[in-house]
């Protein structure tokens, strides 16, 4: 894989940015990374440059840029240069921990839509509680608006994604809904659900509540974007607030709770590798020509590298050219 | 207050609504019970009828019955008659642990719409992180398609509540949205936004996204009842899944894990309290000519108590007439 990497997104960047890919190129000799950022706080903290290319800028996009503004007056950017660099062959695929409007406009505007897909939906992937499996979900906020074939869109964007790159055989599908039977939901979800439960090529097991999202019910989840992205922010909440009530339980629980929790540490901190592990890899907008790949802007230099890995995985399986070829013929059926 | 319960709906029906009952009933002798159900199973567990009266029945509905259509059909359904005599004036308010669905048709067909709301929402109450205080949510999921005007109208009954009910001086409106700028969100959400913002009467705090739903930043927030339900089922969802995981990492952390969550314990137990408090009391359906008031299915005699006292609070403090007279002013401003 060739990745293109947008070095100046992110909390922690260039160091974690840095690290993560020198750690994924110490892992991967098949993998030539092209950093774009400034090469002076680069090379701070490069140690190796083999097979790593940096193509200076000093331009970025910050985190109070409006997305599709800033994709286009900021033509020298990191993240922009990573995404023309894509649109222009000379990479596979685009990473950054930055703007996640901008980039999501950047995979739209500059890398572009695959032929046939409407709506490309960015796709989030989340722990399942009762085993070791995860769940993605999508759309988790690309779009604000959804039509019931953007989500039949989503699942099939989800199944290539869960069949290649998750090397599962029959993906289960589930539709989010606000109740488990056929005929619940608002128009978008039950016109979406007889569309999923027509198409044969889908593994559809129905609708999904959001207090079964973590329940390995499914293996991908598709949603609305607005809805998506709703229930994606209320577990990382919901999960985030609960860890600090129970820190502030342990403060204010005196000698006791104190000795408790250090005796709980292992378990207490496999709870939280659990919700929130750096091995879950990134948000992927799938829908367009190339894989474009979100980390968490506060990523460390670990999940920095998972997600690496999993891009590699995504380019390595062909999983983008599989899914023009399917929406090739698609289109080619509709105008036959 | 006279209240009507369903005494047979919920999962430990009849006991622990006979067991809540009484526990009102000597806490507050100015409350007048008329349970609904089967009278022989309802004196089994009742010790004293002081200001409890037993409308007899053997009819029921069921977590599995249509909703809709089991208020047509059940006439005589203990959930059916207490609706009834709520519509008769024979009653103030109707409290029910049975199946959700049916006790929305109830109060919308039944009791009926208040003039002037044209959709009744559901309200949910949730925790606060970072203090003591609760959040409501509104619509929790009555209805599965919402337009800007059903939020506005949303706004404008969670006010009333938390005025009359809560007794917040000036509450704090939020609206769910996927970001917190002026321009976020869907059309819906768009629009609403700039309904609540002109709205002199409500203090309208602007966008709240999920992640921050249990912030405080907020004491009433509205949502369109599909994306209300989704983010209420993932909170639900992502913190029993915690708690299962915390146990089992517990429960295979060998003897040190152990005895840390004995000595943790009373901090586990704040942090399971803090989620699920029987005092948060139950969902009410605002918008309609009573209080009409879920408990959810799994409660206990305590969470009965405390939603009882919550509606009492609600008939006393006459938060619907004042919501009458609020919309009936409207419809005249309009007319005229």
């Amino acid at each position: 894989m060739k990745l293109a990497v947008d070095a100046m997104g992110g909390d922690f960047a260039p160091q974690s940015v840095v690290e993560g890919v020198e750690r994924a190129r110490n892992d991967d000799n098949t993998i030539q990374f092209t950093l774009y950022g400034d090469e002076k706080r680069i090379r701070e903290f490069l140690n190796d440059d083999t097979n790593i290319a940096i193509v200076h800028t000093d331009e970025e996009i910050d985190g109070n840029d409006e997305p599709v503004k800033a994709i286009r007056s900021k033509k020298n950017a990191s993240m922009v240069l990573a995404a023309q660099s894509v649109k222009d062959g000379e990479n596979d695929a685009i990473f950054s921990c930055g703007n996640t409007g901008a980039l999501l406009a950047a995979g739209l505007f500059v890398i572009g839509r695959i032929k046939g897909i409407s709506r490309p939906g960015l796709m989030a992937t989340l722990p399942v509680m009762s085993n070791d499996g995860t769940v993605n979900l999508l759309d988790a906020g690309a779009n604000a608006e959804s039509k019931p074939e953007h989500l039949h869109q989503y699942a099939v964007l989800g199944n290539y994604y869960a069949k290649n790159v998750r090397h599962i055989e029959k993906p289960k599908i589930g539709l989010l809904n606000n109740g488990s039977e056929p005929h619940k939901g608002n128009k978008v979800t039950q016109e979406a659900y007889q569309l999923l439960l027509n198409d044969p090529e889908i593994n559809f097991v129905g609708n999904i509540e959001s207090n079964d999202l973590l329940s390995g019910k499914a293996d991908i989840i598709v949603s609305d974007g607005f809805t998506g992205n709703a229930v994606l922010k209320s577990v990382e909440g919901t999960a985030l607030g609960m860890f600090s009530l129970l820190k502030n339980a342990i403060m204010s629980g005196g000698l006791r709770a104190k000795i408790g929790a250090l005796l709980l540490k292992p378990s207490l901190k496999q709870l939280k590798n659990k919700m929130d592990s750096p091995k879950y890899g990134g948000a992927v907008l799938l829908g367009v020509k190339a894989p474009v790949v979100k980390a968490h802007g506060s990523s460390k230099a670990e999940s920095i590298y998972y997600t690496i890995k999993q891009t590699n995985d995504m380019v390595n399986a062909n999983m983008v050219p599989n899914i023009v070829d399917y929406f090739e013929k698609e289109t080619d059926k509709t105008q036959n």
